[in-house]
Parts: C-alpha cells; sequence; structure tokens
C-alpha cells in the first residue's frame, strides 16, 4: 500500500512544536505539504503514512516554528556600529537622524533590508515587523527573499525624503496596502513614529482607517521617561492615555518598547486587548529603562519581543535577544524563575504571531498552519551535554547554529547556506555603503 | 640584506593592542619569536625587517591579545542546562550539589575541563581562572590543551569527594603549589569558597600562606543580599569588613561577583588594592544583582570579567558576557555611554590580566609580553558594514567568529579548528556524562 503523497517530511531528534505549552517530542517527523503542516508523527508511522517528494534527515536537530521578530527597522542594518555608547536623543538627533538624511534612499532601503534579511534568516527569523520608509522597496525586497512581513509606513509630522507631512505618509501608505495588501506573505500595517512626532489630527485619521481597514497599528510608545514627562507637560496625561483618548487603542495596535509602565498602563492595555513589543538590547543600550514582561504577562497582556534595528543593538539575532530578555527578566523582578525558557521561546513565536495577526497562519507548529520552520543544528561543543532543549536554545548561542529555514514550505537557508540571496552582493553592497558612509 | 629571523608574522587587517587605550591600527604587522611579541608595525616595513619562518595572512581579521575569563568552575560544563531558570540556593542545593556529590570525580573533573577548554578556545579565551576540585586534573587537562590558567584550589568548612575539612583542602592545594608552581602557563591560587563557608580560622591559615607564598587570593564574595544579612547576623559585619579583619585584601585578593556593594565597601577595595571580577550573566540569571562595574572603574578599582561556570551562565563565550556587560553597565547606571566597546575590551585584556598578577605577561600586544593571541574573522553578514572594529567585537557576536589563537606562541586554534584537541572524542565524552548524570 502506498503513502499518501506530500511535498516533505522532516525526521529530526526533537521538535518543539510550542503549542501545546512545554512540550518537546523526540524522533518525530514533520509532514509538510502544499505549503502547510499536515502533521506531527512518530518516525515510523509517518514513514508507513506518507510518500514524500523530499525527505530531510535531521538527526542532530530542533525543529521549531520560525521564529518572529515583531519590531526593527531592517534598513538600518547599513548604519550597524555607526554611532555607539550613546544616549538615545543625541544619538538620534547629532548621529543617526543626520546620516538618514544624508543617505536614506530607495537604494539604501533597498540593500540595507536585503542586508537585515540575510542576517535574519541565517539566525532562525522567518517573519518581521518593519517600520522604515520606502516601503515598495522593503516589500520588492520581501518577496525576493521570501520571508513573511509586517511593513509598517512610518506617519510623522515632518518632512523627510519620502515624504513632506502626515497626509503624505498615510496617503502613500493605502497606495502600499491596496497594491500589496493581499499578498499572502505580507501585511501592511499604520505605524505613527511615536506619540510625541505625530499630532491629534494625524492620529485621528490614522485611528479611522486602522478601523476601517482593519489595519495593524505599530507605534514606538513610552520608550523613555522624559517621553512620559514631556506628554504630561504638554498633554496633561501619559502618552498612552493620549493614544486612547484618540481611539488608536484597538485589539490589532502593537506598542514597541513600554518601559514605562504604571498600574494605569497595564489597565489601559489590559481594557483594550493591545500588545507590547519588548526590546530588551535597544532599550538596555540605550539605556531606555526596561520593559516589565513578567508583570503583563501575569494578567495575561501579549508580550512579543524584537531586535529593534541593528543600529541600537548591534545584531539581529533573535535568539541572542531572547538570551537578554530571559537574563533581564530575572534581574528586573529578582527572581531567577522569570520567564524562563519556554516562556521566552514562546514570545519570540506564538506571541510574536499574535501580535501581528497572524497566529492563525505562523507561531506553532499546528496541523494547517504554514510551514514557517527552522532546524538548529545542536552539535557544537558549546550546546553539550544536552539536558534540556528549550534551555540550550535560550541560552547557548543557538542563532549561530541555524542549519534549515522555510517559509510557506519554501526553503531560505539550506545547511546554513542562504537559499534566495548572494551572500557576496550583500558583503559588496554593505561595503560600498560603507565607504560612502563613513567618509 | 637578510632580514632577521623570526618564528611568526602575522599580517592583519586590524589590530587592537589594547595598550595604549582606544587605539585601532589598520594594515599592520604583529612580530613574534620565540614565544614572544616583538613588536607591531606597518606591514612593508615587517616585510623588509623580519624573515618570518611562518606568515599568516589575516586580510578580513582583528588581532588582539587573547581574552582573559578571569573567573569560572570548567569541569561544571558537565551540568551545563542541567537545572535552570531556579534562584541561588535552591539551584545549589537541591540540584547542583547533589549532582556533584553523585558524580564529581577526576574523570568528571577531566572531561568538564576538556570540553570547557574547547568552547573557550573556539570563542577567544586564552587564559581562565579557575575553581574546582582534583586540581590535578585540571592541572594536566590545561597542560594537554596548551591554554594559560590560574587553577584556584577551593577550601571549604564541610567535606566533600576531594576532602575532609578545611586544613585538608589547604593541605592538598600546597602539594598542588609545589609541584606546579613553577610551570610558566600556571598559576596556582587559594580560593576559599565564600565568606560563609570559611571558618575564621581557615581564613587565618589562607591570609598567612596568601602572604608567605605571595599566592593570589580567589574568592565569591557578596554575591547575594542574603550573605550580606547572614554576615550581618553571625559576625555583625559585612562579609569584606571581615575579610579585612582576617587579613585576606591583599593586592593580589580577587573578589568574584560584588554584586553588593556600598561606600565602606568601596573604601575598602581602594584602601586594599583588591581585583574585583564582574559575571553579569550568571548573577542576572540567578537574579542575584549585579556589581557597579562603572561606580567601582571611576575610583580606580581594577575590575575584570567572568563567565562563572557553564551551570548558571549557560556559555562560556566571554564576548557575549562582553555585551551583556555593556548593556547592564548602561542600563544599570542609566547612561548609554557607560562601559563603552573599548572599556569592555580592557576588561576582559589588560583588567584580567591584572586581577590575575599576570598584566606583566599579558593582556596587551606590547613587544616582551607572550604571544597569547586571538584572530576575529570580521567577514560575516552580522558585521556588516564595519565602521567600529571595537564596537563589531563587542556587540556582534565575535566569539562565534574567532579564527586563530596562540598561547606563548603555540597555535591552539587555525581556521576556526581546534589544535590541541579532538572534537569528535570531546563531544563523544560529554554525551556519556550526559547520560549517566541525567538517568
Amino acid at each position: 500500500m502506498q503513502g499518501t503523497k506530500i511535498d516533505l517530511l522532516i525526521n529530526c531528534r526533537w521538535i518543539i512544536p510550542v503549542v501545546p505549552n512545554n512540550q518537546i517530542l523526540e524522533n518525530c517527523a514533520l509532514a509538510i505539504d502544499a505549503e502547510r503542516i499536515i502533521g506531527i508523527y512518530p518516525q515510523a508511522e509517518a514513514a508507513k503514512r506518507f510518500d514524500a517528494r523530499k525527505i530531510e534527515q535531521l538527526n542532530d536537530h530542533i525543529v521549531m516554528p520560525g521564529l518572529v521578530n515583531a519590531h526593527g527597522h531592517a534598513a538600518m542594518s547599513l548604519l550597524r556600529g555607526y554611532a555607539d555608547d550613546l544616549p538615545l536623543r543625541p544619538w538620534l538627533e547629532n548621529h543617526i537622524w543626520p546620516a538618514e538624511s544624508r543617505h536614506v534612499s530607495e537604494e539604501f532601503v533597498r540593500d540595507g533590508t536585503m542586508l537585515a534579511m540575510a542576517e535574519m534568516i541565517a539566525s532562525g527569523t522567518t517573519c518581521f515587523a518593519d517600520m522604515y520608509f520606502y516601503h515598495e522597496q522593503i516589500a520588492e525586497a520581501v518577496r525576493h527573499a521570501g520571508m513573511r512581513c509586517q511593513i509598517g509606513f512610518p506617519v510623522l509630522d515632518f518632512a523627510t525624503a519620502y515624504g513632506r507631512d502626515a497626509d503624505d505618509y498615510i496617503h502613500k501608505g493605502l497606495a502600499l496596502n491596496d497594491k500589496y495588501g493581499d499578498q499572502p506573505l505580507l501585511k501592511i500595517a499604520c505605524a505613527p513614529h511615536a506619540p510625541y512626532s505625530v499630532s491629534d489630527s494625524a492620529m485621528e485619521k490614522i485611528a479611522l482607517y486602522a478601523n476601517e481597514l482593519d489595519m495593524p497599528i505599530h507605534i514606538h510608545c513610552h520608550e523613555t521617561a522624559s517621553e512620559i514627562h514631556e506628554s504630561l507637560e504638554q498633554y496633561d496625561c501619559r502618552p498612552l492615555q493620549r493614544l486612547r483618548d484618540l481611539g488608536l487603542l484597538l485589539p490589532q495596535t502593537q506598542l514597541v518598547h513600554m518601559t514605562q509602565v504604571d498600574a494605569s498602563d497595564i489597565s489601559l492595555l489590559q481594557d483594550h486587548n493591545c500588545h507590547v513589543i519588548h526590546c530588551p538590547e535597544s532599550n538596555m543600550k540605550l539605556a531606555s529603562g526596561q520593559c516589565p514582561v513578567t508583570d503583563l504577562m501575569a494578567v495575561g497582556i501579549n508580550v512579543a519581543i524584537g531586535t529593534d534595528g541593528a543600529a541600537s543593538n548591534n545584531d539581529l539575532d533573535l535568539f541572542g535577544e531572547l538570551k537578554t530578555a530571559a537574563l533581564l527578566a530575572k534581574h528586573a523582578s529578582q527572581d531567577a524563575s522569570a520567564l524562563d525558557a519556554h516562556a521566552a521561546l514562546r514570545m519570540a513565536t506564538i506571541n510574536g504571531a499574535a501580535a501581528l495577526g497572524w497566529d492563525n497562519e505562523i507561531g506553532s507548529l499546528e496541523a494547517g498552519k504554514s510551514a514557517d520552520i527552522i532546524a538548529v543544528k545542536m552539535d557544537s561543543i558549546a550546546m553539550q551535554p544536552l539536558y534540556n532543549p528549550a534551555s540550550q536554545l535560550v541560552y547557548c548561542n543557538a542563532g549561530s547554529q541555524v542549519s534549515h529555514s522555510w517559509v510557506a514550505g519554501k526553503p531560505l537557508l539550506n545547511e546554513g547556506q542562504l537559499q534566495t540571496m548572494n551572500h557576496q552582493s550583500l558583503i559588496q553592497a554593505a561595503t560600498e555603503w560603507r565607504n560612502k558612509i563613513a567618509n
């Protein structure tokens, strides 16, 4: 009797499906067909049940859902290490913004986004939320690379090379949504830069469109203490309260950073079912404070994780970010059991998927979901001995051991080699930009 | 005219000599002969001046002093990930100590130390300070691997498989010093476990021998807040004060952790010229607090860095530890300029050397010092573009890019391959221990 024909069967040492919680399966197989997950089976059963066109034999590997990097500015990878060890405002005002105003262009965004995607794919990310200019370049780069992406079109009160004013940014963003909104691997979000950089009237328009088009809102919020003080002075309320009053706190709202959180903020987040995106390394590097992730999770608020841009991190390795998140959570709460390894892995998978409104498609290895999957090779010296695969993923530099990656069943990484991008061209483009920007 | 015959000339893209401060040399060569550094020269000049028996052409690399991991328990790599996400005392008392009492033996120490050294060499460490049992096994493993090591013999009040009581541990340690004290790559230190686990009378003996033999003292100190409370109750003074009263605060004293520091502690550290070893990842993971490194450095106290054992980290990658140290220093001091990349690199090189009393030999690339050197290949996607080599080393996962390592001129790593140890035997031994310990 012949087995059912399927596209791909992955036999592997361990599977962490993420849903259900805390589960680690040994010596199972993951069956994939027509871009989707069929199910997880004992290897002997899978061998009988399926006739796979391709079989991957991953004997030293953990297979798990691809990681979701829920906040970043991919193109800023071209400014990685350009200005370090500086506080947020002088870093932005004296270094990053001037460099951006001199150099950001369609070419910058295309090359920077490609470089960032290569780094993300190689370290286990399959889906990312981006916020930057020249969205068409981002959309085309993402389609070329084959990643899954929420592209946030920024809205600002002031002019940049890309837009004149808030209305112009919104107009361009809606055009982007018209053009790419139905692509299965793309999602368009409205990304007002921050409460302090967008006026009430623009915010109200954003709320209108977000409601009408069921569009995610992605916004930097409560990143620093001074943001709170300035809002209290100018608006007589905290920024989150102002967003509520303007109608921006929706179930599809993603609040990035949230290093300053009091009881009133927690109530608002709960009442409106908003999502929080934690960026621990960027927050620590810019000395902005820390998001109280365990307090938020304890009351049921969904917390995802992002690297932020490479200019303030300086890498896009989400496994490394998870280690920092776990260490920081324990440190901040003075509780070594806070944010354990499985909870950290959920932040970077199912929580990220939920924040982007994509948890029906990705974030776990459940039957029917899209085949967005990674494999991590666990045979390095630095991962021995291996008692607990989840611990090893979070605490032992797993980002450098990612071997395979698929998005909707399509291979993006195979035995550590990029499948949709050319390594040498990426290096060459980055070097050319370096020579232009540094001089 | 023939150049001077030397053993090795390393031509490289960048050199960070660490001394003088903040210097980055481009397209220079490092000349090495008879295990020692001759000097740094422009490549053209070096080519004329020297006739090298071997030339390394490292065109994409940074060459710098080998890293000094100033605190760890190498053999505990066999307990990596064995018990995670637990507070210090239950972690020790319910998991680590019972596992140690069942399994620690000469073989455990030999295999665990070898595994740890392989990981350290591959990620850029050439010198480490160790504290564990069965010192002869450690000494022989270190000699086999060719690393530089300060072996601390622990002293405890209670019995273990290795010793009966404090006198017995001291006796064994002094015998170790007699046997290995004159080995150029080894240094023997006395390592009383912690103020709370060693009695006054044993401490006084240790002070006596440390003074007489000019022996370093290496001790866990002020690791947790409860250690302070208990000392105040039992001895009516803080642990550091008690060490002072017992004569243990010497210029060769290395105080590990120091997460609890007040003004009186700072005065004692200054008055006695003691060294502090910062272990940020272990302190965060066990939620023990943090060492105020920038406050200490501001008043001239020497601060080095260590990974601690792999059971509480869970890796021995000192470059990763530097990133955490830099992020934590900025976070804790609310100053993004705190512990900049060069300052972090000094912590892991010259400060570590000074803490171990080895700064006449290692810690910088100065003429006359031992050729303890590493090269890091800077051509990965995640390191592009490269504006500032020091930033890239600290913030961009340099530990996974280390390509070469020499100790006293002898190669330990070449093109990423271990030269003195067998990769497959290490993996096999670790797997066998895992099967024994997990069941």
